[in-house]
């Protein structure tokens, strides 16, 4: 397995690779790898020939008030883990390497923000497509991995691929769960013992909207209304941050739903905010998470 | 020689060319051909395997009261000029195939913009800088080809390729220009008999900036009033936009010149506001225009 960090060894490293016609699957990360990345890497494993994971902590996609510095890194770990699994290259890039020139250019996202994390998290989704946006050129990849656990993230990926027209298949995977139901997370490991107990009320509280669902709800705002019922009750120690039920992609609210949709909250705990979902379809009730 | 107006084709054939290694040279244009476009094209048929020459009027990089509609446009003449010139592909989409999501995501670019042309179409090289990354991830090119006559536009791609990291070489070109001095452009035939007589007087007025540079003089401020003094005397119909003496590519304006700099203004006449510029070096004093 390499470990590259310059941008242009890797834009030759894969020029190489792609002359035989090679299918270069990436999994873009910020590292502190667990099983929800490793079930994204798996998945690349499977469809493409070389599997790339980057590891970088994008600093423009955290707001100031935001944990940027005290984001769990691991390098090392994530290295053996990233062997383990038969990853081909690392990509590990400084900021500097990132940003050479600062932050002159980005790319604005005008759409699929106002809502959940991005109404939260202002600039959050544009530092995810600038970063993104060069990602996509150091490593040329034919498919990209993303987990639907954030599902906004994965609305505003497939913009940023139909907007910029980048030649890339955007491959959106299952949420992974502890036994619990808790959604995985890298910030799963700053919640207190108390607080992790209490953290799997979160989707306990979704599956209550899917039910309201399943029972004949329609309408976004009864559905959130059941599923902060039940968050009120499991949620003690962190503070609900939003609760939305949202058409998806397109992350409309519309007065009624139909076909694809999302049930999706946010809670902060002391040093860590959760997100989950579910994503569903009206006219297909048994699917979803 | 294939012409193309899918976005999706032009990759799939793109991607076809590239596996066997073919250098792709790409020359943008808003058509309307000249020769200014067939110097560009000239130099990209000398240094790739394959010529893509695309047409397309954009129109985010337009503002609301600029000349959008009445573009000057010729597509059966640009096809005519492309086949002599042995281009291999023109690719000439239509703006729905280029904004297929419409203008949710962009590019914002917060430097090299707020003097020159920047200054007078705001959101102009955000429009730019949009268009062109869709049009570098559709074509792939492995060079590009701009003219030194928007020399503020080579600013922008310059840093449009380095902040988002495309493999791509910008190959500047000399800017080409009628007998009697007037840069070559594609709103020239917009100008009256009369305009057009007096229209030589700008690139005359640059000269005179550089004449005071080579005698010695090195304070952007008074350069500027050698090139209004003298435009001043010749320019009667149109209305001076602006001049302005700047580092380069950088753009910022210093005290004192040091080495590569700009001497840049535009004109407005009736129908068409022309711009011109001499790019050299204080310490090369014989390069430039």
């Amino acid at each position: 397995m390499e470990i590259i960090s310059s941008p242009m060894e890797m834009q030759n490293t894969i020029k190489d690779l792609k002359s035989d016609g090679s299918v270069i699957g990436f999994v873009p990360t910020m590292g502190f790898l667990h099983e929800g990345h490793a079930s994204l890497i798996q998945k690349a494993r499977e469809t493409a020939d070389i599997v790339v994971l980057s590891i970088f902590v994008n600093p423009t996609q955290f707001g100031p008030n935001e944990d940027y510095d005290s984001y769990p890194r691991n390098f090392e770990k994530d290295v053996q883990l990233a062997k383990q699994l038969n990853v081909d290259m690392i990509f590990h890039p400084k900021s500097e390497e990132m940003y050479p020139l600062g932050e002159g250019m980005s790319i604005t996202v005008n759409e699929r923000v106002q809502v959940l994390c991005g109404k939260s998290r202002p600039g959050h989704f544009a530092g995810v497509a600038t970063v993104l946006a060069k990602l996509f050129n150091i490593i040329c990849p034919d498919k990209i991995y993303f987990g639907l656990k954030d599902a906004q993230q994965v609305a505003i990926v497939d913009g940023l691929i139909k907007h910029f027209h980048f030649p890339i298949e955007l491959v959106p995977c299952d949420t992974v769960r502890e036994e619990d139901g808790l959604a995985k997370s890298s910030r799963n490991v700053r919640l207190s013992d108390d607080e992790r107990r209490e953290a799997p009320g979160i989707y306990r509280g979704l599956q209550e909207g899917l039910v309201a669902v399943k029972a004949g709800q329609t309408d976004p705002n009864k559905i959130e209304k059941h599923v902060l019922d039940s968050l009120k009750e499991d949620i003690k120690l962190g503070s609900i941050d939003y609760v939305d039920v949202l058409d998806y992609p397109d992350l409309n609210k519309s007065k009624t739903l139909s076909g694809r949709f999302i049930i999706a909250c946010a809670v902060k705990y002391q040093d860590a905010r959760l997100i989950d979902n579910i994503v569903a379809n009206l006219n297909e009730p048994h699917t979803g998470d």
